[in-house]
């Protein structure tokens, strides 16, 4: 099995170009979407505990089958321990046989903005100039490298609660080119923003955004309402905008549509990848991506390593499955060793 | 996160001692099954494709969460390959990170046999001689064993439908020390065991056992009959005896007793080991273990290898999780190493 760490995965991204990287991974989310119908699309499995939540994200086609372990522990920053790490498996469907296994703690912040970028691709107005931000922690730089690969935006108004996250992130973006405005609110942070990414971490129902802070012809990249109980958006831009949405009953409970009835009107991006229904309309409409994240993503992020590594050194390799000399002796790699 | 190779656990079975570590293993699954009402028993997760199925089996209780991912290709040998191959995980629930990646394929061997033995501990007779085996394909050598390590059997009568698979058995027994008599039918096998274990390895319903074979006060371990549609005992048997099985839910589905009526009475065997019902209760009562395998049991071989390996050479360190100087800031993995 072929094994991707994090110094080999921080590696591939600094030879690939963080941007070259975005426009490829695009591609392969794009092309996964398309063949949307291909997929056995399962509900996660979450385990819930006191701390936090332990899940497992599978989904599989004909060929592939992933599948990505997640957690979710708020607290366990007062520990100096990440809130969310991950890791992924690429199996091939024919055999069983896994082939992959990867870090995925920067994997599901690449394919987050990834995907973000290329909903964004279909639903923003073509003309743009400017992403405000409100929240720049751990997704911020990834949404901000993204959106420039796929949408060409170089200016950004950034706003967190905390003034040293938004630091943090200055200091991570110096000398990329960017043309940064720190703001003091997220009021002042919206204004003039052609997209409005929210991605703030409180896991609570917050209202970041409120309906007369939203423009006409805005695009709302909403990346951190994702778990029940967690949102960010005043119901009335809801109600204002055009919803769109990964996987419609993944999205009902964890997504910012929680709080809108079960018959709120929503999109499935796949539909309009495919050119099924048509995203934006006219430069006027407000349109809102419902970004929980899904296991069509992670499938599409780890196809994509898989690819992207052969024949380079951007792996080791695991003796995970034993080979046999004859598949039906297993106890012969004990004799033998004897 | 630690990691344990194939390699690895080939050296800590032969250093160890295998019939040493089927009786400590033995020992961590009872405690598990002991503490049965503290796990959290999910149904597993399966994708079911033309060529085999691939699935996750995860568990968890208070302080660990476990997972395998294991599949089952009946072709594969065609190719030179194994029908099943299966690593596991294992995550601490305080902080959701993950800390053990171990080979399974071996590993569910091992947890399989020594949950065979535990069960024969509860429920076969005191005085037993003599173990009949029908296949003797990649289960057997880890049977045998763990049935002497946890009941002292030295005696083995062993069919398989293939004489090639039995020579392999005899190759691989040979210098234990095992009084090991070959048999050319099932009927011969069975003849005088006290023990009859079958663990053939088709994927269909077999009638390897019939009521007429089986004397009094027999104990079977039923391997092989373990997914819809694969079993290998004569439903006159099960009537004749009492079923004890792992999860009932679970059981039901894929079990011995799937062609049974939905209230043909059984046991679980956590109820056994803590006590709450007596398993065998004379002598001439047939005893039947309906084994289907269970997360649980891959549970208990995880947290027995976590606990091993302490201190011990056996692992190796994988870096797939990244030490950040400042958990808030992913990018800074990136921005390091520009």
């Amino acid at each position: 099995m072929k094994y991707i760490s994090v110094e080999n995965m921080v590696r591939l991204i600094h030879e690939t170009g963080i941007e070259q990287l975005f426009t490829e991974l695009a591609g392969y989310i794009e092309e996964d979407y398309k063949n949307w119908d291909d997929f056995d699309l399962s509900p996660r499995y979450a385990s819930h505990t006191k701390d936090g939540v332990l899940e497992l994200m599978p989904t599989a086609n004909r060929e592939l089958f992933t599948f990505k372990y997640v957690n979710g522990h708020p607290g366990n920053y007062k520990a100096g321990l990440q809130t969310v790490v991950a890791f992924g498996v690429l199996c091939d469907v024919e055999f069983g046989y896994p082939r992959l296994l990867s870090e995925m703690t920067i994997g599901t912040a690449l394919r987050t903005a990834g995907m973000s970028a290329l909903a964004a691709k279909y639903l923003a107005n073509d003309k743009l100039e400017t992403m405000s931000m409100t929240g720049a922690g751990c997704q911020a730089e990834f949404q901000a490298y993204a959106f420039r690969a796929i949408k060409g935006i170089n200016k950004l108004r950034v706003y967190d609660i905390d003034p040293k996250v938004t630091e943090k992130f200055i200091y991570n973006m110096d000398g990329a080119g960017f043309e940064i405005v720190p703001c003091k609110s997220a009021e002042e942070a919206v204004e003039g923003g052609d997209i409005i990414t929210t991605c703030t971490a409180d896991k609570q129902c917050a209202t970041i955004l409120t309906d007369n802070m939203v423009g006409q012809g805005v695009h709302i990249n909403a990346i951190g309402g994702d778990c029940p109980g967690k949102t960010e958006l005043h119901p009335d831009i809801l109600k204002r905008g055009d919803v769109f949405v990964e996987f419609e009953p993944q999205s009902r409970i964890e997504g910012e549509i929680q709080h809108m009835p079960e018959d709120f009107p929503v999109t499935e991006l796949h539909r309009i990848f495919k050119g099924e229904k048509q995203g934006r309309t006219n430069e006027r409409q407000v349109t809102i991506f419902d970004s929980v994240g899904f296991a069509v993503q992670d499938f599409s992020l780890l196809r994509y390593m898989y690819d992207k590594i052969q024949g380079t050194d951007y792996y080791e390799t695991l003796n995970i499955i034993g080979e046999l000399d004859d598949p039906r002796n297993l106890f012969g790699l004990i004799k033998k060793a004897a």
